[in-house]
């Protein structure tokens, strides 16, 4: 190819069929990314593990990795947090919310009544427990590495399987040429994945009004009532948080980091002074990136807590440094105006 | 039955030979349950999931169940925190400590350089993923639903398994007769995991000094900001937290729990008064049992917090409402006595 | 005298023609002990001081006091806040409004242009400086015992005053038959005092639904950040404070108490629960009653703070001590209901 | 003179021989400006109100002003907060303590059993009424515009006086010439008084390592919980308060402003950043300056809060905003380092 740039080159979390590869798809359409536009069509480049795809990043034979972050029902996932939280570091460029909705997927002609063993990850069989409880009380369970291998096991040119069923996306049914027997497993309705695009450190993309700032805070050794204090970090200067999660340091039972998501861009005044003070109370505070919501939920921004509330604040502080009379501090301007003489 | 009381029925996340079934051996025996002694041997009975062995708590089949609750290096353990979050109440009794240490178990003959394919539970593998990257690079991964299940399917008796090596607890190894060929495998050093003896609702065991108290704290729909007048409840009553574990409710993206332990008893006064007002605050408090901590490290107490403390202040407050002149009030009795008239 | 109980003995701050006097004779018509009803009329006793009315109320030589307590343009009354906070406990049992209103009065005849000298008290002075510079630039200042003192030095069969004119309320230059040169005079409009009746500690008057609860917190020795804490004792339990006066103690710069107004009545649940904590976390608390507020602005009872959710919490928490299930914890009842087993 | 510099002017409140009188002098020795060196020798004007002092500063016929601020006993003087609170803006630049201890002045020959009334300000006739009340208990009281006016109406060339004796300074019955007939005259032994040094506003003096920061807040309208607010705006930053002091603002009852010392210096980081904050949660905040402190204190530094705690995290703000890995943020650098892909 002459002239053009060439095609970024995205991991995932695979084989084909994955929840997260859906994600990667709805990722790409996002950023113009997905061969719709005349855009370079981005590679997508399955990775064994949440760690092996990010480590790819990091080692650069990938641009940017799609990973999943968070669940509705299972809360934050272990993988991504521990591989963001250490290593070289990484930002959050994106997120896609993708829902999660479950298909038993079996090789055609198989009936429910031939399901001994269902196989699906982990994860998806804890969301599924309920309906298979009521819906095939007798099947065994299988672990798998991931739903769409699970799939991937009942393709037709794959060797004679240990199970007769899949728990997966509709998506991976299809790639691997299965049959439906059922659709919308699942315990809970309305279940959905937060996943992240990271790339290797880079500026964040502008403030949109609707945004969210991820970091790690690592607790001192010898001050274990942090939280408290960094909690007041935020709230001392309005910014809400979306999300806490706690993490084990796995340095001993009772060490903690904490992934927060705050509303609000680096970018915004009042997010920068809570990040700040954050620095100075924690052993260590990651950033993970400032980045859009994919709800597009625009923040609320408290009284006094405006960019310009913060200009002022500093104008204010520049002049009375200065020796000089702030702005609008003559007599009779303010409040108080008692004394006559 | 003729004499003595019946022995009593633990039930245990099995098969044997998993971490469990060693956390329930200790339990027994700091319960003077295991046949060392002359009271009744307690019963073992393997379960097939942390939310079967409560179920059959629950139901009255088993008098109590020995589950893991948290473990130093991958937190919280969902099941056990979300099977004590819902369903009919349930309270902790007792806890153990038990330090997680795998041995790479093989059929007896199976040489390092014959294994293509290693078996575990996957949250053991997230705990070894160095030691295999760096021991066994080439080798692949199928998951297993426990650690001793691996090992069993490595017995003799078992059919032919698709795989050569199994990460397991030692007990495990022994139990299915099969040969070690690595010991202390595992990327962090001093990985402990705590696990909880759990029985139905009964009053909790009685003070000893070095306790530690466990509720589940349910964030209301409208008030995103919960946490931090949450843990305002308890350093404000001087207690501190050994751990606090956030948890989506699975309602929604951002609705949240939490898992508190707290140092102390639930009859000691600044315990209850947080308890109390935690339950103000909260849409829902789960109290999970006040216990003695495996660890025996006695709570220190702040100022102003003891007992003592307390009851003065209720005695006083009995006082002034009554119309009572305080004990200790009168001239002279307090830090000031400027008036003279 | 026979049948009926015998008057009542108010004190209040001499001599008459205050606005100490005018505060008291609405208080006593609140009180139906003015003689508009059947009741007996109370007596009315002048004092020299603050000190000395509190002094005979401490005695028994008096029933009531009226003082007062605070004025919105010179703050807290230090002579009141100190009477109160030191000696034998007394309490409020009412408080009184009085706007505070000055005439400009002088012997009949007199003219503004022979005011050479103005007396009032030294806090009248500071209320009306504005005014005497316009209005008297050239006059000069002698100040008083009390504004009815200056006044009363004016009376005709007083002996030949060293001024003109006193600043004083409009009942005192009636009572002592003088004329008035200007009437509302005074720098601030609307500015407003008020009073206290202090008793013997008895019993509060019952709840109003608008009452108020006063207290005097002294700092710790060793514990500077005590303030704080002590107010999270009252937002904690969602209780408003309509004010907080610091007074040194006396002992050394940087030693203070705190007098604190606050909403609601040491019956109300929110309140006892504050004030507990308060007596924890302060070197001492006096009580300076719970009464109805003369405003009768009705106090706002935040979710999660009125008595039936202390009552709530305390019934919970019976409920875990004692080994029971709480009210509303079965399997359904909660906002959690996801474990299926 | 021709060349050298004018020397100062300082008002204080007169006349000779009141407390702020000596204080001045003690400034004065402390700024070389008391004709010991080879300074010009400052001009000392004396003042009839802490008003007209401030007055005459704001309008250029002083240099500076030296006023009391503060009482160990009685407090806050409000003449002095409130004139700083209003009108155009001034500074503190130094401070001053002065014991205060009173003496028993008559004119020469005056026997104690001769004293019938006693004269001085209302505010040491506070500070000296138990020791009246035990040593005269009979004489009467007349109040002063001064200490100093009581001494001075005893004066051998003062017209005849209606009192005969004042509680004055040492310094102010030595200048008109009385006699002493009790010394160390107060209920409260050791109490001590803080002036200050205000001029129109300038740079404040360089940083000591033990300084002081004044600042007036004032409460917004409608939001009277601000002081909670306030007082985290300080604590969040490690930055002690070693004066809170209540003022109302006059417009209406609960409504107040609040007079704040705290440690350090706002070339301080801690202090700025805590001063801002300040700025955005009050309706306005009045800087009364920087100095150092008269005790020479240092300042304890809390850990997180140095300048160079500041300046660190800064400098990781600007890194993760400009997209670059902060310092310190490789593989292996930080407290974490568990993922090993």
């Amino acid at each position: 190819m002459t002239g053009g740039p060439r095609p970024r080159r995205y991991g995932y979390l695979g084989p084909e069929g994955t929840f997260t590869d859906a994600a990667l798809g709805l990722a790409l359409a996002a950023r113009g990314e997905d061969g719709a536009t005349g855009a370079p069509t981005a590679e997508r480049v399955p990775a064994a593990s949440v760690d092996a795809a990010l480590a790819a990043v990091r080692a650069g034979g990938l641009d940017a990795a799609v990973v999943p972050m968070e669940n509705s029902v299972e809360g934050g996932v272990p993988a991504t947090l521990d591989g963001l939280a250490g290593g070289d570091p990484l930002v959050v460029v994106a997120e896609v919310l993708v829902p999660v909705s479950f298909v038993l997927a079996v090789r055609p002609g198989t009936r429910r009544e031939d399901v001994r063993v269902v196989s699906t990850h982990s994860h998806a069989q804890a969301q599924c427990r309920g309906w298979l409880a009521e819906h095939l009380p007798d099947a065994g369970y299988t672990p798998s590495t991931s739903t769409a291998a699970a799939a991937a096991g009942l393709a037709p040119d794959a060797p004679a399987p240990s199970y007769e069923a899949a728990l997966c996306a509709r998506v991976a049914a299809e790639r691997y040429g299965l049959e439906v027997l059922a659709e919308d497993v699942g315990d809970t309705a309305g279940a959905v994945t937060r996943f992240v695009v990271v790339s290797r450190p880079t500026p964040p993309p502008p403030r949109t009004g609707a945004d969210r700032t991820t970091v790690i805070a690592f607790q001192p050794a010898d001050h274990p009532g942090m939280l408290l204090g960094l909690l007041e970090e935020f709230s001392s200067r309005g910014v809400n948080l979306t999300r806490i999660e706690s993490r084990p340091t796995g340095d001993a039972l009772g060490r903690y980091c904490f992934a927060i998501d705050a509303e609000g861009h680096v970018e915004d005044a009042r997010v920068a002074e809570a990040l700040l003070g954050l620095h100075r109370v924690c052993a260590q505070v990651r950033f993970l990136g400032s980045y859009p919501r994919a709800d597009a939920v625009p923040v609320v921004v408290r009284p006094g807590t405006a960019d310009d509330d913060f200009a002022a604040a500093r104008g204010w502080l520049d002049a009375v440094r200065a020796g000089r009379p702030p702005a609008g501090s003559h007599a009779g301007d303010g409040p108080v105006a008692r004394t006559t003489s």
